[in-house]
């Protein structure tokens, strides 16, 4: 099953709970869109291709809930949806992405509120698909990259669980391993909310790729002692230099990796790209609550002493001159990337 | 009380059961040298100094448990003690450093074994005392470089747990807090043991410091974002280039604090720098169980999933390039390390 699907029985939006795995695989369906928003902000979905399509779902939801009568009325109660789903999560721009082109569409002329409903659901599950073939292209664009024997750092969840399947960095390394290069991933277990350890290493023991679990603190000392050819993470938001906001941890890995020589690749769609951003000091970085830090048992007993604080950043800068390439849908781009990176967007536009 | 102390009602070495903080504040005692070892390697204690002078009350153990009736037959039981004791844990020089004494004064001429086993229990007495004073005028030093309002990123733990007293590092902190400086702490967890969010946390809750807890992969947006004004960490052992070997996660904390112009410091009694090893390539770095990187619970139910496998690397070395400086209690050595690390000890002979 995909992450994150629409049940056409219960007009509900279903998503695979996250939270759970890899201890159980459960799905949750949402019939409102502010219950649907505050999932996104729990984190029972993540990676920002799969919030991206799961707030376009929102969107239909948003749509079937409303009781407007008018087209205006329908659109204005879109609005407030788009507002809901989009304040959820700040950083990963596939968001606001998403529900920028679900209000476009919205805006296009049309006869009746229900044609507008069906108009919202049937451009969701467009842009579920889309993602689906986005990270199909992405996947074999990456897995390019990727030499047999390689043993490949990576960090955070950016498989099939991030997307709606295939995943974007994960995406590369599955494919290579299905093109039958033999890969050995060394899983970042991604503190706080250890993605990689639960999410990472669960897919990869579902498609048999090799892999061991490993401290996010540890990436050094692999790199540095050359047990390690590649790193590759996805990315919440490219600024127009090239600068990528990720998962906390990224920016120390990328500099390790760049201390040893090791090829750093970032693997995102083209919509996680915000041209409107000059560099990564203007993307917004979410600190989410500090439970999430302070929430470690060891022994039955918290880790932190009582009464102990935290900061939690879930999100980190890595500069762009950390950045061996970006690996999209459109092609592999290279520095300089504050020519290269519109250019991927204008030559697509010259051809369409 | 002093983290390793000897019990001379019992005859036994009565360690703070560091496992167990900071829920439980309990000690447990040994009275005999295997049981002593398996709690080196099960970090009972740990911390360099603190193993160091646990090995030299465990060759006061070893002799008064030995039922040599000859100073040979004492000192063959002795080696053997030694041999299980430096065994434990390969990584902390300080270990070997404090056998070796041990030994040397086994060696000296002596009139029966009973006044070899009181030679013993002295001198290891006299190590206990002196790390404390060394650590004292340690953390004199240090603290000497930090400034009113620094905030401070400090790795693992390095305070009285780690030491007899005071500690490294977290010594020199404290004692910048007690000069009246208002320092703040940002405490890196330092998984897979967890020694920050554990020991450290509690210790500086203890004096009074303000820290917050984060996780190792966050230190980089601190240090990028400018909100950290230095880097202090201890050392397991130095290489006569001044490479240091330390925590798991130093390496990549170093790096990101000298990408970003941010002073780093590492601290450690001079017990600590072993002249005879090159750099920091020739100094073994302890793997450990991979169970201490995978027994992690998130909802009560493991985190990984099962037949996960892990590394698990349990120190990484810290080139000295990017080191500011190392901190001794014999003084303050910077750059080049390869004349000024030899210096230290020259200019003690000299004097003395």
């Amino acid at each position: 099953m995909r992450t994150v699907e629409w049940d056409p029985i219960h007009q509900a939006v279903q998503l695979i709970d996250q939270r759970q795995l890899p201890g159980n695989f459960t799905t949750v369906s949402f019939r409102d869109v502010p219950a649907l928003a505050e999932a996104i902000r729990a984190m029972v979905v993540r990676g920002a291709p799969a919030i991206g399509v799961t707030a376009a779902f929102g969107m239909a939801l948003g749509a079937y809930n409303s009781n407007a009568a008018s087209v205006e009325g329908l659109r204005a109660d879109l609005k407030a949806s788009a507002g809901l789903l989009g304040a959820a999560r700040p950083t990963a721009v596939n968001l606001a992405w998403a529900l920028e082109r679900m209000l476009a569409a919205a805006a296009m002329p049309v006869s009746s509120p229900d044609e507008l409903r069906e108009r919202m659901l049937r451009m969701a599950q467009q842009m579920a698909d889309e993602d689906v073939e986005t990270n199909r292209r992405m996947a074999l664009i990456g897995a390019e990259l990727i030499a047999d024997g390689d043993t490949i750092i990576h960090h955070c969840n950016t498989g099939a669980l991030a997307a709606v399947d295939w995943g974007t960095a994960l995406g590369c390394i599955r494919m290579a391993h299905e093109q039958g290069k033999r890969v050995h991933v060394l899983v970042d277990e991604t503190r706080p909310r250890l993605q990689g350890a639960r999410l990472t290493a669960w897919e990869l023991g579902r498609w048999g790729i090799p892999y061991e679990i490993i401290t996010d603190n540890a990436a050094g000392y692999f790199l540095r002692s050359g047990q390690a050819q590649k790193v590759m993470f996805g990315a919440d938001r490219v600024a127009a230099n090239g600068d990528v906001a990720n998962k906390i941890g990224t920016y120390m890995l990328a500099l390790a990796a760049h201390a040893n020589g090791v090829p750093v690749f970032a693997v995102m769609p083209a919509s996680s790209i915000d041209l409107s951003l000059a560099n990564g000091n203007c993307i917004p970085i979410e600190e989410r609550d500090e439970a999430e830090v302070l929430d470690l048992q060891v022994n039955g007993q918290p880790a932190a002493p009582a009464g102990a604080r935290a900061r939690n950043p879930a999100f980190d800068i890595t500069p762009h001159e950390l950045l061996t390439a970006l690996v999209t849908e459109r092609g592999v781009v290279y520095p300089p990337f504050e020519t290269n990176l519109p250019g991927i967007f204008q030559a697509t536009k010259s051809r369409e």
